[in-house]
């Protein structure tokens, strides 16, 4: 069941991701070019699905680490994510078998294909997030009892950052937080090293995959004249991620955006084409709760995406810009991201939000 | 010519070291109760003289790190620093003959006996700034070639971080003050693991005695009501600081600081008791700069020490108050510590000073 992914597979995946990423994950452009690059020189990448792979397999997740203001002006070099990864190695005294992404969304779907293409490793399809989150303790894996630790912060001056903090993946999250705004506000890691059991137990399973058909399904919506957003339901409506709510349409009245902390924090406004409504966002690199007239339609960890309103192509929460025509859609997330132990991890008072979570299909019954 | 260090040097040592420490280092107090009860229950510690050092020993030096003003109130648990060298010990896959002090002043002076305390290393009886300085890669092991890297960072939840930032020492300063900083200001390091013949090479030489022989000169001078600082001065004048000069005489009159960037930085004036003259310094953990009358009188890397007027006990940045009578001496630094790769490192444009260094014993000619 592994597969081959070139880079013909590329556009539909970055498109894909950044649905997923909710508005996070960082815009997946430059590293989908750098991905290219790579398979131009090394070859396709080969994906592993979680059922294949073995037990005692050594997996090695890749990621890049900042906030998504940064990471697009501050281009990475290239090999920080296989330096990390190498040094992880090191530290632990053991080579990778794998390596995977710890989320899907936004430009981490690529970092685990750069690294693939460069040390010649396969990628598990498979994911610690299920979409982007802002920090690293909010990964299923730290959720389902892997540790973080050791873990390798890497920057573009060739310098490497080993950190072990046990089984405290907050504290994890907080020293890795300080190195990645010392290293400019953006790095790239490798965390989370765990075996092919574990992988099976406490990664979300096929986002990888997944990513790609929810942008190839946009794509050939787009050249059939079909309606994208019914084309992502109906993909969705067959995998984990079972409903899309559209949550609203209109225009981005009000944008309000800061870099702080190393994240990028903020709110915006969309105002119906009517003038009658209001949907407000609040985001920390990815959206975390929707409001339309006072009432939360949908919150973290259920997905919310914002999409352009003709294309649904997404927008990352750093490229929100006033006058944007967008329809705003709620996806929910798997059952294994909604557990009592998973919303203690990223659930809404995990962002400082008092509103509790509830599912989106219960939020919005019905949709169009 | 190894000699034992007990618990009834460490008041005199404390009081030395705290002179050397040119009003940064860390107030040695709480380090000295911590050896202290280390020595009861562990015994005395072996002082190795840097001639007696193997030149295939392998020397891992240890220290706090943060600012002096967050030290005072954020007591260590006590066994951060000898975590710290046990995880350096693990990257480098060698263990340590002998650990070492970074800097000869305040705390740091008694970091290193609490880890040879615990562990029944020895220590060197040498150090990295022949005084204390506020960063890093202010050491004369860096002006003189040793990469700091790796290092380590530990905190008191049992965390660790391994810098390595390859022979960049700057560098590495800046991502471990991040990672103190996120560790709550202060933290315990082990860096510039060397072997014995680099010790010779590059550390100052016998400043741990230095300050044991300086403190208990205060003492002694006191008990026999003669004046501290011509004691001071007898006996720097036999050493490698050959040079002491009163500066100024006065009380505090005016004191800012602020702890910022994980530094205590600020400024203070000493006016003299007829109130004509008045001194100004300024400091970043350590005194950096004397002007009397606008006129600088002693400059870093020359040690400007501001003691108790009439016990000649020093006073850290962080403890200058309003209305304290001083009297404020300059000592001149080692040759070792004027050459110009070593003002190019800690010299005064290294501190932002716009102000060329001149020798204390030439900006002052006579003393007293």
């Amino acid at each position: 069941m592994s597969w081959e992914l070139g880079p013909a597979d590329l556009p539909d995946l970055a498109r894909g991701a950044a649905i997923l990423g909710t508005g996070g994950g960082g815009d997946p452009h430059i590293g989908r070019l750098m991905v290219a690059e790579a398979m131009r020189r090394h070859g396709p990448v080969t994906v592993l699905d979680p059922d294949e792979v073995a037990d005692d397999a050594f997996v090695v997740p890749t990621a890049m680490m900042g906030a998504p203001t940064v990471m697009i002006e501050k281009i990475p070099r290239g090999d920080e994510a296989t330096a990390a990864l190498r040094a992880l190695e090191r530290v632990l005294g053991r080579r990778a078998t794998a390596t995977m992404p710890i989320e899907c969304g936004g430009i981490n779907s690529m970092v685990p294909l750069l690294v693939a293409a460069h040390t010649g490793l396969p990628v598990v399809d498979a994911d610690g997030m299920g979409r982007a989150f802002p920090e690293l303790q909010m990964e299923t894996f730290s959720v389902y009892g892997i540790p973080g630790s050791p873990m390798v912060v890497a920057g573009d001056h060739g310098e490497t950052v080993v950190i072990d903090t046990g089984r405290d993946n907050v504290r994890m999250e907080w020293l890795a937080r300080g190195a990645t705004i010392r290293m400019g506000g953006s790095a790239l890691i490798a965390e989370y090293a765990m075996s092919g059991a574990d992988v099976r137990r406490t990664a979300v399973p096929r986002t990888l995959s997944l990513g790609l058909r929810l942008g190839r399904a946009v794509r050939e919506a787009r050249e059939e004249l079909r309606d994208p957003v019914a084309a992502l339901a109906e993909v969705l409506s067959t995998t984990l991620y079972a409903h899309l709510r559209v949550l609203f349409t209109g225009k981005v009245t009000d944008v309000e955006r800061r870099t702080v902390d190393g994240f990028a924090r903020g709110r915006a406004h969309v105002t119906s084409f009517d003038g009658t409504s209001t949907l407000r966002t609040r985001f920390q690199n990815e959206t975390l709760v929707a409001e339309v007239d006072g009432e939360v339609v949908c919150i973290v960890p259920d997905l919310i995406c914002i999409l352009e309103a003709e294309s649904a192509e997404p927008i990352t929460t750093e490229a929100l810009r006033y006058g944007q025509r967008v329809v705003v859609v709620g996806i929910s997330t798997p059952d294994l991201m909604r557990t009592p132990e998973a919303l203690a991890t990223f659930g809404p008072s995990c962002f400082g939000l008092t509103e509790q979570f509830r599912p989106v299909e219960e939020s919005v019954p019905a949709s169009r």
